[in-house]
């Protein structure tokens, strides 16, 4: 069977849309089948063991082809999610050269034993009250896990991101569900996965994908009992409901979903003073960066109500009444955001600046509200995420009355505090601050911005529910591997029985 | 307040009973009322921050104050647990020493800085397309731990034990659920803790205990938003009925839920023959042991049913009848064991043999069943586990034929296979089944027993749902911290504010 053979679903027909004009564009696709889905995940199940027992070198092997796939099929990649996702060209490519660099990463990761934590207890027969037995135990994948595409990243959270680079790396076959936005794109990817598993002789079932415009195929994946773990990016609503469905399976699953948070960035009075301009562009830059269609999109900044935050604020105000609207990644998503808007408006947040609207159906159009510190105690949905290029200004008092509102604060990916050296001495409010944000946030940064997810050994993206499904976890750098295993405990086994990273010799 | 106030309940009024003769034994206890419960979560949560911060040779030290202060108190404590268990008082010492050594294999797996994963990957400003930024990462605990005392371990699963010592060490307050059943040998053993927290000036609320005889307590300890994470060792029922608790919070929390399997043993042909007495009388010792009371005990073992496996069926047979009865934990674990011997039996399982029973409310008596392969597929329920001092013996023909079984078992927390040299060889029987209790059981085991869980660092006292509610966890040995642990990044932080694992110097 072909790899685009495989790609294709048998059900009714979907297209997808350019979210810049709302014309259907690239070829039809079609819905997976109950049997398809059925059958993909049946040959996942089967080629697990096989998969799970190849040496790291050859996962690594694997990895790194479908890297160079992708590469060969750069050109049709960039052209094909430009088109359906409205991302320019250049942010496209950017995002597909970090999707290969991540299977990189993962392949480098399994050319090192470290990741399996491999260990190994000698026995002592003459050990007195009773002998000790030998027993070595070392992570394993957990099996086939499901990986949901997000519709902000079609490359880097999709079909070959991430969770997908994760779990292949872990020895787990992956079923990957196409975002129904950039089905072109999903396929387009899958054939270079496929193309990869074909070339490095793995065997049939490692790798398969599912389309559907609708749940229902999401849903059947999660509820199939071969699945093992699921890998999530996007809405809180969405990852809430595929959680639901996991823990009520016969056999509860892990599910993995990154649900986004506000990031709330905290400047302190001297850092808003001395570095207005910096600040106002670097945040400028970071709430509308993709159309502000990132999950460490700032949504929330703490700003001081003094003089000294003026220009700070007025630059802000500018800088977001000059920034032209963009195309956001489909009408959903639009809709959500324009929601978003109104529900700032109704809880009485004053609209400081709006950018240049322009032309189109699904156009984001930057937007900078304002409200006071005290607006928050009486409406808490304030601080509740509104996905696209806005942000909403509190305006405080004195420091000291921010550590009342972190400790308030939902779970969140990230939280930043911007100050002066001198603001951020030990025991100065910022490093209070900061002793409450740690037990709220999966990474916190000081006077940057938390855009631009690092990919690396030491990155954690993730955070406390509701910013995660599974605060203990991150979905990119190399721990993300650790969400599809388990330790495993092999004692007394004879030496040619043992997994080769427990032998002795 | 001193510490014996401090452990006192203020509800109503409840006692022990000896389960030798169901008379009621030990002074009165009271149930935690939700004030106090209430408030100790809050002082928890108040001292996770600085607990947390500490050290971790001082959390150390505590953890071994805490070993000190219970050898101190060991004649109570041996004295009151045998009393309130029916569990021999050698069975007690020794399960007191292990409670006292997996302190302080906590203790030192604090005094290096391995566990906390700690990574530092430095920044770049000169790197392209874009600066690198500094960033950090280490493991930190998830807060405040609601910890649920076995009834079968009422020391090293229970105030003091495993989930205990695992989250003190990882920096997180507990607030330990003495079961109902041993409530003296709690409150000593909580008393002990609260006098080595006191000696170690720790913070107040970093240990609480809560009393109940029903269930109210333990199930708003749970719901309290202010617990983090929760450790259980028990039975499916309440395990399960603990997680939908955790999962249906407006914050959802880890569960760690260890709820026991069957422990299957296959027993290959060969070693059948071979090995006949020693088998007999191992499988004998591990079913029997503690009255059958283990999560590990072997429920299930499959025997050839050729002549070859007559001696080891007549040997176990006859150990059988000849084993005393002996009184179980309490008055329900009892009414249990018989219910699941009943259901055995009309599930159309012959009984072997049956111990001698003796006087007394709650004795157990030994059972040995007997079925053939195929009756298994008739009725699955004949694969549920019998907690008590019972085995189901499962006469198969062909080694081959165990593969099918193996496919269809649910998670487990063991698998044990006994075979020859020569079935153990790579292609075998034997090696095929291995392959696929892979993936069913947390510890894989040849030609020793499940019973007798060595603490150490390879140990995973685990597996797949329904034998945890965490497949990926383990509860024994020093990877038990990880349970109560998250990862969270520090970028671009000064050198100041970090955690010291974190800084260069």
């Amino acid at each position: 069977m072909s790899a685009a053979l495989e790609v294709a679903g048998e059900g009714r027909a979907f297209r997808a849309t350019d979210p810049r004009t709302g014309a259907f564009v690239g070829e039809e696709f079609r819905v997976t089948t109950p049997e398809q889905l059925d059958a993909a995940v049946s040959a996942a199940k089967a080629a697990f063991p096989a998969y799970t027992a190849l040496p790291p070198a050859t996962r690594a092997a694997f990895l790194r082809r479908i890297g160079q796939e992708l590469e060969a099929a750069r050109e049709k990649i960039v052209e094909t999610a430009t088109l359906e996702t409205a991302l320019p060209a250049v942010r496209v490519g950017s995002e597909l050269t970090r999707t290969v660099n991540q299977l990189a990463m993962f392949a480098e990761l399994l050319e090192s034993p470290a990741w399996l934590d491999a260990r190994v207890d000698l026995g002592d027969a003459n050990r007195t009250p009773s002998p000790k037995p030998d027993v070595r135990s070392m992570r394993r994948g957990l099996g086939p896990v499901a990986v949901f595409g997000a519709s902000n990243f079609p490359l880097a959270f999709s079909v070959a991101g991430g969770d997908t680079a994760s779990a292949l790396a872990a020895g787990c076959p992956v079923i990957a569900k196409a975002h129904p936005s950039h089905p072109g794109t999903s396929a387009v990817v899958a054939e270079a996965v496929l193309r990869a598993a074909d070339a490095a002789g793995l065997p049939e079932g490692v790798f398969a994908i599912v389309f559907d415009d609708g749940i229902e195929m999401g849903e059947a994946l999660v509820r199939h009992p071969g699945i093992k773990a699921v890998g999530f990016t996007g809405s809180r609503a969405g990852g809430e409901a595929l959680t639901r469905l996991a823990v009520s399976r016969p056999e509860p699953i892990p599910v993995y979903a990154e649900m986004g948070s506000v990031n709330p960035v905290f400047v302190m009075p001297g850092a808003a003073a001395a570095r207005a301009k910096d600040l106002a562009e670097g945040l400028h830059a970071s709430f509308t960066l993709g159309v502000g269609q990132f999950c460490t999109n700032p949504g929330v900044v703490f700003v001081p109500n003094q003089d000294t935050a003026s220009e700070l604020v007025d630059r802000l105000t500018r800088l977001t009444r000059g920034t032209p609207s963009a195309a956001m990644l489909n009408a959903k998503v639009c809709q959500g955001y324009v929601r978003g808007l109104e529900k700032l408006e109704r809880a009485g947040a004053k609209r400081l600046a709006s950018g240049v609207s322009g032309e189109g159906p699904n156009e984001g159009t930057a937007s900078l509200w304002e409200v006071a510190l005290a607006d928050l105690e009486e409406d808490p949905e304030l601080l509740g995420e509104v996905f696209g290029p806005s942000t909403l200004l509190v305006r405080y008092g004195s420091p000291e009355d921010l550590l009342a509102v972190a400790e308030r604060l939902e779970g969140q990916l990230t939280a930043t505090v911007h100050g002066e050296p001198f603001e951020l001495e030990a025991g100065t409010p910022a490093d209070a601050l900061l002793q409450v944000l740690v037990d709220k946030a999966g990474r916190l940064i000081v006077n940057q911005y938390p855009t631009g997810v690092e990919v690396g050994p030491a990155m954690v993206h993730g955070g406390p529910y509701p910013a995660t499904s599974d605060g203990r976890s991150t979905s990119v750098g190399t721990r993300a591997i650790e969400r599809f295993t388990r330790y495993v405990a092999y004692q007394n086994f004879p030496e040619h029985l043992l997994p080769a990273p427990l032998k002795r010799g």
